[in-house]
């Protein structure tokens, strides 16, 4: 009896280690990145598109996971007269994610009428950008 | 005899894990994070305190760390003459670390007497967000 | 038989056990950073210099290992007439890399001619950063 739960904890052991190493191989396979954008700056929105784009096309597109929040003054990206709107719908049809912080809307008195068609939504940017790096994503603030 | 050794080492082998759960745990159950301010601009100052007012709104001011530290051209939000004093008393009375930087002081020759009442200080801005992210706190910097 | 599977499965545990702490003691033991210039602003690349030179004063400079990727209009300060050339050629003597990124070059339709000798290259320098970041660099914006 002792030697089968010797054995039972060997093998709860082994599988707890084979479960830790698929967790490490899985985040190997895909790179993950979280992109801010948190300037009222053009450049640094197209900026950050076109470092998305790059990271695409080294890993290929569904071999990375890149999402792009916009807080604060960079909220005026994914406004509806934002200046490179195009731009952005071709960059989220390549399947980048791109979002924007609820927290600053209500603070700048914006409503979803206010942002571009189909635009995603997170309560907070900051928090967003937390979590993703707990998750294991990189950071990147271009 | 070998029974027992291997009882011992199945024992041993599971407090490991126990213990390497509870450290997962404990990252879990506390959200950190080390938020940068390097920059000679009042707007980013103000920023970094809304950023982190809403971290605290989004997880309670008691589930989460957070630490500002001010460096290089960043150091004048701290310092006596701040345009935000009053916000960074407010900030920390919330329960936010704001920290400045000694090397930076010493290069800008500046002395405690040159910064606000109560300011906390750490030997090198630049060192602490290192260490800070080796603790596992995300990174900002607004 | 069974015993001494058992016994085989708990010494390959063991080891397992000791070879990821052996992992976590060189992480500890050697301090990693690696530092983005992504500006066109003379003032952040001596503050990202300034900052590597603190790091390795605090540390030691055999004790750390700093990596400053230059892309974007941050590659400027890797360009022939930089206006740091020579405080560049000083960082790199003193054990920093330092690199720049060649999809920016491509874009900005810049050959190895029209950038500092010695320069060292990476083929984007987004990549670089995140892959940095996965081993465990932190990350630094100044």
């Amino acid at each position: 009896m002792k030697y089968v739960n010797i054995f039972a904890a060997a093998v709860a052991l082994s599988l707890s280690f084979i479960s830790l190493n698929a967790a490490a191989d899985a985040s190997a396979e895909k790179a993950r990145v979280v992109i801010q954008v948190s300037d009222a700056d053009a450049g640094k929105w197209n900026l950050a598109l076109n470092n998305a784009k790059n990271v695409q096309q080294a890993y290929g597109a569904d071999k990375v996971d890149i999402e792009i929040v916009t807080y604060g003054p960079g909220i005026g990206m994914l406004k509806i007269d934002s200046a490179i709107a195009n731009r952005i719908e071709d960059s989220k049809k390549a399947g980048v994610s791109v979002v924007a912080c609820q927290n600053t809307m209500k603070n700048m008195k914006l409503t979803n009428d206010d942002m571009l068609p189909n635009t995603s939504y997170v309560p907070s940017g900051v928090v967003e950008i937390m979590k993703k790096q707990g998750e294991g994503y990189a950071y990147l603030r271009p």
